[in-house]
């Protein structure tokens, strides 16, 4: 049976029963996803907006926000503080009510547990995000599960990650939203050691989102054309090239996309402030 | 038969026929409506979107941008340089396809010519504009024409007119924003010269937006929450605390509205950037 | 002698030697003083900037930045998460290398323990700081120690402290930023409890930074004129009013004062983000 | 005799002798200065702040502001309304009372009349600046003089010239700030017309900012690094890359510089609002 476990911004952890009635505030709870594909139970952080009722028919738009390297499920409700932002983004009426699923790609152990948001030997991360991640998660939240209503955003691997899946599943994603994106990786020395960080750089080189559109046929960049794209990165960050890239490679092929770069680095605090753009951005891109 | 006269960006004024086809580029045209209730033309600025054809069949969503007091149907255009703000803000998504009217409800000529939005002796502009100049201009370009589409937003006397508008016709607004609006007037002395400036003030004191909250009763209270409401007025503005008391006085009773104080006084520079926030709360607050 | 207790952005505190070099990256140190008028051990966090020597003969603006109602000296540095927009600011140029002093008025068991930045019965906090801790800590972080070096922010009970402290000390403070400030308060109903909340709110009563403009003769008028200053509070705070309240009397007696108000309530994310505009304010209103 | 050309906001020209007292408001004033080199008169808008007293003792910064090709003197003050901004910024402190220099370097028939900031066949306009209009002006106005308290910026063209003037005279300036900057220019193919528009964008290729920053030696990068540089241009203009190349190529070089990337094209609403950011840049690199 599914256990609630309510997170409080002071980041003390409650266990409390399934909240019988609507959601009086919003909450964030830590859940999980069985998964045979991975064989592991897998963590995910839920965003549920105030009047949510988990037994209740109002169905909601969704978004995937998702962590960076040596990141969990739970570092956009900690050290993100998301909710802050969300609470009064919805409050203001720049964000819908949304459900917002943080599902967790990592560890932060990286040299020795895999880590990363595409399929790597031993362990297909990518087959489990869509084939099973999604369709349980959207169910039990009441999602309302079409292109037009789910949105994904992340930073640095996660902005990798939302770029990659949206760009493979343009029918799924209405907007991507990129924050610090690792968006590619350069081909890695040969005496580098061969550790689990090794292989998770190298499906980043392998799955270059940059490439991707690089090698788009006709037919890929009109689908590729259905997603709103934004890339945001720091002007101190050593990441920038990959986000000025991808910006160029898009324009080439005709492929409208936003670029903003703005003060700072690869740093919560960027991050943070990312998401008063990134959200809003989300919603006015879903349909109503 | 309708003319189209051009605005460029340089206020310089050039004559065309009716664009025969879907506009490439957003452009402001000036157009007149013929007023019995009024005697006289009256002239209106509008913004259409690129796309926009005045044969075609899509229908559109309509802002009503109101001018303050000196003022006439070219100032957001002209000085305000409203199409910068419009174009950026389309591109970018934040603000949607949307036909915005401006019309004119002033004369520089404040002490011998009549202005403002209520009705007046041998001036009824507040019939004129309900009941002439909105069916006609909403038919002439394509507005969806209910209140889930429309918004109304202004400066000054704009702000107030806007308000008051909204008041009294809750049914047609899903939004109005109010730019350093002029929402109520005190009591003239018994000495004060008996212009058409004094006739103007004595109308904002007779149609105070503020006691309008203040004396609405629950029924009306219930249709005043069905606007999105947002003040927006600068700290350096003499007409400051016109926009906190409406703010506290909605507050008491139970309606939800935004209040912005930025740096800022009663100028155009200030005017301008609200763009930046008005058009995009409108937007979010149009149903898709 | 002094002990440096380095806390780390997760509040994770660990103990270690003093520094003997210059620090290479910026810290938040907890430190102490001795308070004889007290008599207790004042706990203070330190934000310390890059390249600062202990033993070093360069010297530093400060800024004071105070916490709120059941908050203590280490709230900036966990909950309002300050060094993150600090070092961002730093690296920007828009604020200066400075040294940050975070005192602690509070605890968090406000009705047994007494709070508080002004003197009340048995606790002369307001005496503290000014006899103790400002020459202690001033001298202790090679502080210029000047009106044109030192600035005082701080937010609910803070901005009131922050406010009131400029306001009998303007030869002290060249600049003051109040966020959300608990700038005055009612009188209470005399059967409320007699707590120690009781004695705070009465303090904030007697000591009103409303009150002190109202009734400020000319001379006190011409010394309010030498500080900066900046009331900043949320659409929906509570405390909306007084800040309203002050900029309104500030402006009567002709003291050039800022105000604004941005979308939120009383919560870290709006002091956070004030941090953005309060922390340039200060430094720019230092002399170099 | 100088005379004094008022340009008010609206465009209109009015003539009016000399000020005798210290402005009680800001102005922008139109000036000339007689070149020996160019052989004519060059026109200056000039902004002075109020309590500019032409025959008063108090000395001022000074920021020159460069507009673009197609532009002339009178660009910034009327299409760019710089006026607006600069009196909102003065007032709220986050920008110093400065003298603020617009001279001419251009003309809106580019093919048939010689533009731009570089020494040309038979117009050696950088001369020009250097050895006439700088020592005329600052004596005129009472500029301070020194690097410590003179800044440039500008637009496109301008944005390109305050680079490579501030790389060739690192000693002048204490900062530049680029908009939307023409920092290098592509060899033209042999087919191109020789016309002066030719003659400029020779003069972009040859003056190349970006190869300036690859070309430097040590002795040179250590003279860069006494200036503080920000690049900002529109993610849609298509002068981009330009401001990136030059971000990454300084990086390489240890220059530490500012990249933001916004929103928008190139296009006066861009540089209207960069304004809010280029002039509290220019003013808190300045020397008290």
């Amino acid at each position: 049976m599914k256990k609630f476990i309510f997170c409080s911004l002071l980041g003390v952890i409650l266990c409390a029963a399934a909240a019988a009635q609507p959601l009086k505030k919003s909450e964030i709870i830590t859940d999980t996803v069985q998964s045979t594909i991975l064989g592991e139970e897998v963590p995910v952080n839920v965003f549920l907006p105030a009047g949510f009722d988990k037994d209740g028919g109002r169905q909601y738009p969704v978004i995937y926000l998702l962590h960076g390297l040596y990141g969990t499920n739970v570092d956009w409700a900690t050290t993100g503080h998301m909710k802050n932002v969300v609470d009064e983004l919805i409050a203001s009426g720049e964000l819908r009510d949304v459900v917002i699923l943080m599902p967790c790609a990592g560890h932060n152990d990286i040299r020795n547990v895999q880590n990363g948001y595409f399929n790597m030997p031993g362990r297909s991360y990518e087959d489990f995000f869509f084939q099973e991640l999604v369709p349980t998660l959207e169910k039990r939240y009441h999602i309302i599960g079409d292109k037009q209503h789910r949105a994904i955003m992340g930073l640095s691997m996660g902005g990798g990650g939302s770029t990659v899946y949206s760009q493979r599943h343009p029918d799924m994603f209405s907007s991507c939203y990129s924050m610090s994106g690792w968006l590619d990786e350069d081909e890695q020395p040969e005496d580098a050691p061969k550790d689990k960080l090794y292989i998770v750089r190298k499906s980043v080189h392998e799955h270059s989102a940059i490439a991707f559109v690089e090698n788009a046929d006709e037919e890929t960049v009109a689908k590729l054309k259905t997603v709103k794209w934004f890339f945001d990165c720091g002007d101190d960050d050593y990441l920038l090239k990959r986000s000025v890239d991808i910006h160029f490679k898009m324009n080439e092929k005709g492929i409208k996309n936003e670029l903003r770069v703005r003060d700072g680095w690869h740093s919560w605090e960027y991050w943070h402030t990312a998401l008063r753009l990134a959200l809003p951005f989300a919603s006015r891109n879903f349909d109503k």
